[in-house]
């Protein structure tokens, strides 16, 4: 194989996790419509730390740990302003729920 | 559903990125040592941009085009962090290939 063969499997491998954070998003902002309605805070400290440990230890490489740390990280992090923008939009009211 | 049920897919999901990301790290590898055969540079800048512009192109939402982006630059991060490993690690020499 040479370059642009691995360069193809990544591409299709890329939008593979794209598809996954999109519907990673889309479970969130489920979880995000049922918080507001039982009126709890969006940011959730304890589960997002058993999140990235639960993959740290689930980690098989080539991936370090803490790269996965740092990738989840991201994503959590993304995943969170998306629920309060949402949530905002549909109050209508400035967005200071954390 | 309950948040319970909702969360219980974000871990399925969770677990099929880090699968996804595991398998793009060993294509990135591949890489990595073709590129070292080559005398070519870890580093490609337009090859990286045009991953990002692909992705938000080909994104359909709920994430962000830009949520999209930050997400890939850091799982690129990461992955250019493995090859400079890998290849430090292999020629026992210092890291200076960027």
């Amino acid at each position: 194989m040479d370059i642009e063969n691995w360069r193809a499997r990544i591409d299709d491998i890329d939008l593979k996790i794209l598809r996954c954070l999109n519907e990673r998003a889309k479970y969130s902002i489920e979880i995000a419509h049922l918080k507001k309605e039982l009126l709890l805070p969006i940011y959730s400290p304890d589960r997002e730390a058993r999140i990235i440990q639960r993959l740290m230890d689930e980690n098989s490489g080539p991936m370090s740990d803490d790269g996965v740390r740092r990738v989840f990280e991201r994503i959590i992090d993304e995943s969170r302003k998306l629920e309060k923008d949402i949530l905002a939009s549909q109050t209508n009211k400035p967005n200071k729920m954390e």
